[in-house]
C-alpha cells in the first residue's frame, strides 16, 4: 500500500513524539527522583535522545516528503502540521552539526561556571562562559535568518511569529501603566501573616493540593503530583501529565500556588486534543500561551476573593491555625506585593517589571549594544531605576535565573506574555459567558475550564499564538485587560 | 581510527544498554508512578523499545563483527562478552519477525484472558490462549534448538547452562530432604502473634526498612525505595537500583522482608562492576544467582535469631506495640511454616515445593505429556500429594501465578536454584571467612558483603553459573546446605 508523503511525514512525526516522550520520563526523573549517583549516566542517556531526534529530522527523505507534502496539503490542520515541520526541518538542517555539539557541549560547562559563580556571587567565573553561548547563540539565529534584528530569530525558539519591535512596544507600554499601579500596591501590602509557626504539615498540604487541583479540573487519573526542588509541569504523553511542587512547613502558600501554577500548565497539556498527539498541532503552541493558563488559575482565580471564601473554611479543616483567620485577612496574605530582588518570588505586580529588565538587557547584548563584561553594572543600574533599591551581590542580580546558563535567550518576555494573554483571555471568557463569574463563586471552574478548552486547549497548534488569541476573543492581546485587573485588585480594593 | 571488530561491538552493546535502560525506567515507572489512563500509551512505546533492541541485534553487520572478533580474541573478559554476544545474536536471528511479533501479540492477548480466568476461576477462559503460547514457545525451541529435551531450549533463556536433567535430580533430590522437615516444622508452628491492630504506620515501617537496607550495605545515593502493587527490583543503571515494597498498616513483616527480598536483589545490582556496564559481563549473570542473593539476605540474615537480637530493639522504637516482645516470640513470628495454596506467600520450609509442582507440571507439558485442558486435574492431583490439600479453587491452583500467560516457561525452577545456592554460598562464605558470624551477630553484615561483592557481584556475567558457583565455593551448589540450614532453624530449635 503506497502511503503519501504527508502520511510517511505524520508516521515519523509520531514515532519522534513517541520516543521524545521517554526522554521526557527521563528528563521528569532526574529532577523528582533521580539518585545523586546516577546523573552522569542519565546525562548520557539525555545525549542519545536529543542525537537520535536531531537525526529524524534532518534525513533528506523528510526534506522531500515535505516538499512532495506542500504541493498537495489541504485543510486546516494538514497545513498547519506542515507549516511546523517545514519549520522545524529549516531550521535543524540549516545548522552544521558541529554547531549543535559545540552548543551542547558549551551549555554543559556554562551550567556549572553559573552554579560556582552564582554561589560565590562572582560574575567573572560565568563571564567566558556566557561569551561563548552569545556567540554561538548569534551564530545559530544568522544560519536560521530574520527580517529585522538578529533577536528575533532566537525569540522564534519559545513564541513564534512575534518579534523584538513587537515585544518592545507591548512591554513598554505595559511598564508605563504598572509603574503608578506598582507604587500604590506595594505602599499598602506588608500586613503581619495571620498565622505563625510550623502549622502546615506536608501530608496536609498534599490532601488540600489536591483536593484543589481536582476541583478545577485537573484529571488525577491522567497525571500527578509529586514533590521537586523546582516546580514544573511535563506533558510527557497523551493522559500522562505531571506537575511538582515544594513544601515549607510555615506556610502553604508556597506549596498551594506552586500547584495552581503548575495545574494551569497541566490542563492545557490535560486539554490537547489526543487525537492530535504525534502531530505538530497536538503540541501546545507557544509558552506565551502556555503561561497564561498557569497564571490564569494561579492568580485570577487562585487570589482572587471568591476563591477564598469558598476555599477557607476547607482550608480550616485541614490546617487548624487558620481557624478564625477572616476572608479580607486571607486575601491580603495571598496578595502582597512588595518590590524586590528575585524574580521568581515576585508577585503579580512587580513580576513583569523583572522580565522587563531581562528584556532590555537581552535586546542591548544581541544589537551589539552591551558587552558581557558590562551586564552586572548594565542590570544594577535598571534595577535601582525600575525597583529603587541598589544589587549589592550579582547573585540577587543578573546571575539569579538559569535560562543564560542553558543557552536560552528570549525566553524571558514570554512569561510576560503569559500575564498579558490570561488576563485577556479570562477577560473574553467573562465578556462571552457571564455566568462564568457566578459559577466560580460558588466553586465550579467548569465554565471556565470549558471555555479554554475549547478555545485555547483543544487548537493546539493549529493557529499561531497571535491568531489563536484573535480567534478566541475577537481582539489581539493588549496589556489592558491585565492593567484593569491589576487596578481592581491593589488599588480599588 | 579504525576500530576493531570487538570496538565496534562494544560500541553498540553499549548503546543497546544505554538505551535498554531508559526502557526499563518506562518499565518500572509503569508499576510505581504510571496514571492508570496512560498505559496504552506506555505500551506503545515499551514496544519501541523492544523493536529497536530487536533491530540492532540483528543487524548482518553484528554478525560480521562477532565472526571476525572471535577469530582473534584473547582474554576471560573479552571472551565472556562474545560467548554472550554469540549467543543473543544466534538465538535473536533464527526467529523469523514473524513469530516475533506473533508471541509478543499472543502474550497480550493471553494476560487479559488468564486475568478473567483467574477473577472467575475459570480455567476454560484461559485454555485457548495458553495452548498458543505453548505452540509459539515450541517453535521457537525448535528453532534455537536443544540437547537432549525441548524444554532445556525454553529454561536456557533464565538460567544459562542448565537442562531440565539437571534440575530433575537436584529438585528431586531437594524434595526427598524437604518432606521430613516440612512435617516437623509445620507442626510446631502456628502460635499467635504478639501484636495486634493497626498499630505498623506507614511513615514509621518506611523509615525502619531504610535503616534495616542502609545497615545491610544498600546505597540510597544509587537507588531508592518505592511503593507498588508487586514487590520489586529495577537495576536500571549503574548506581541507579530501585526497588518497591509494599505496606501493611497490621503487620509490617511483609513491608520488611519485601525491602529485605529486593536490598538483596539490589545488592547484587549495586556491585556489578560499573566499568562493565553496556557490556555482557557487566550484567547480572542469572535468575538462579539472582535469586541466591535476595533470599540470602531476606532468610539466611532477615530471619536469624542474631538478626532480631539486634533488630528487636530498634523495631521497638518505631513500633511502641513491640515493646515487651521477647527475642524468641519474634524469631517464631518471622520463621511461621504452614502448607498453604499460595506460592509467594509460602514460608522458606515449603516454598520449593510449590516450585517443584510446576516443574514437573511445565515438564510434561513440553514432553508432550500433559494436554492443556489437563493441567488442572494433574496441578490439584499433585497438590494433594505435596501438600495434603484438596484445591477446590483453580485462582488458588493452576491459575494463581501469572508467568504463564507472559509466555514464561522454565522460569519457575530458578527460584528453588536461587533457594540452594543461597545457602551454598552463604555456608561457604562462613567457612571460608568465620569470623562473619560474630560480625553478624552485633550487626555488621560488611563481612558477608564484601565476600559476596568479590565472589558473586563483581564477576558479572564473565562466569556461566555452575561455573561461578564452583569458582567462588570450590564445589558444585547441591542441596546439603539448604537442607542443613533448614533442619538447624527448624528441627533443632
Amino acid at each position: 500500500m503506497a502511503e503519501t508523503a504527508y502520511e510517511k511525514l505524520s508516521a515519523k512525526s509520531r514515532e519522534v513524539q513517541l520516543v521524545g516522550d521517554a526522554q521526557a520520563l527521563l528528563g521528569w526523573d532526574q529532577e523528582v527522583l533521580l539518585p545523586k549517583k546516577a546523573i552522569a549516566y542519565r546525562g548520557e542517556q539525555m545525549a542519545w535522545f536529543s542525537g537520535w531526534a536531531h537525526e529524524q529530522f534532518v534525513a533528506p527523505e523528510v526534506g522531500d516528503w515535505i516538499a512532495e507534502a506542500e504541493s498537495s496539503c489541504e485543510g486546516e490542520q494538514e497545513t498547519a502540521n506542515l507549516r511546523e515541520w517545514r519549520h522545524s526541518f529549516d531550521r535543524a538542517t540549516c545548522l552544521p552539526k558541529a554547531l549543535v555539539e559545540e552548543f551542547a557541549q558549551a551549555k554543559v560547562m556554562a551550567q556549572a561556571s553559573w552554579a560556582e559563580a552564582r554561589e560565590k556571587s562572582e560574575f567573572e567565573i560565568f563571564a567566558p562562559s556566557l561569551t561563548r553561548l552569545i556567540h554561538l547563540c548569534r551564530e545559530q539565529a544568522e544560519l536560521w535568518g530574520y527580517d529585522d534584528v538578529l533577536y528575533d530569530a532566537l525569540i522564534d525558539r519559545f513564541e513564534r511569529g512575534t518579534s523584538s519591535r513587537q515585544l518592545s512596544e507591548t512591554l513598554g507600554d505595559l511598564r508605563d501603566k504598572l509603574v503608578p499601579i506598582v507604587e500604590v500596591a506595594t505602599a499598602k501590602s506588608g500586613q503581619a501573616l495571620p498565622w505563625e509557626g510550623r502549622d502546615f504539615p506536608v501530608e496536609q498540604q498534599k490532601a488540600f493540593n489536591e483536593e484543589v487541583a481536582r476541583s478545577i479540573g485537573f484529571d488525577f487519573d491522567a497525571g500527578r503530583i509529586d514533590t521537586a526542588v523546582h516546580p514544573f509541569c511535563s506533558g510527557m504523553a497523551p493522559f500522562d501529565t505531571r506537575l511538582t511542587t515544594r513544601y515549607d512547613e510555615t506556610d502553604f502558600r508556597s506549596s498551594l500556588f506552586g500547584v495552581l501554577h503548575e495545574a494551569g500548565h497541566g490542563l492545557y497539556e490535560q486539554g490537547l486534543n489526543p487525537e492530535h498527539w504525534g502531530q505538530p498541532i497536538g503540541n501546545a503552541v507557544s509558552l506565551g500561551i502556555h503561561e497564561s493558563q498557569s497564571r490564569l488559575w494561579e492568580n485570577h482565580v487562585g487570589r482572587s476573593r471568591g476563591f477564598w471564601e469558598k476555599w477557607l473554611p476547607v482550608a480550616a479543616q485541614y490546617f487548624p491555625t487558620l481557624t478564625g483567620v477572616s476572608v479580607d485577612e486571607m486575601y491580603a496574605a495571598v496578595n502582597q506585593a512588595a518590590l524586590s530582588y528575585i524574580r521568581v518570588e515576585a508577585d503579580e505586580v512587580t513580576y513583569d517589571l523583572h522580565i522587563l529588565l531581562r528584556f532590555e538587557i537581552e535586546k542591548a547584548i544581541f544589537a551589539d549594544e552591551l558587552a558581557v563584561e558590562d551586564i552586572p553594572a548594565a542590570w544594577n543600574e535598571r534595577f535601582k531605576q525600575y525597583f529603587g533599591l541598589s544589587v549589592d551581590d550579582n547573585s540577587s542580580g543578573c546571575l539569579q535565573d538559569i535560562h543564560w546558563s542553558m543557552g536560552i535567550f528570549g525566553y524571558f518576555p514570554t512569561y510576560s506574555l503569559g500575564n498579558i494573554n490570561a488576563a485577556h483571555l479570562a477577560q473574553a471568557a467573562l465578556d462571552q459567558n457571564p455566568e462564568i463569574a457566578g459559577q466560580m463563586d460558588n466553586g465550579d471552574y467548569s465554565g471556565l475550564l470549558e471555555w479554554m478548552r475549547k478555545k485555547v486547549h483543544a487548537r493546539g497548534s493549529i493557529l499561531l499564538p497571535d491568531y489563536l488569541i484573535v480567534e478566541a476573543t475577537g481582539s489581539p492581546a493588549s496589556s489592558e485587560a491585565l492593567v484593569n485587573h491589576l487596578k481592581s485588585r491593589y488599588i480599588r480594593n
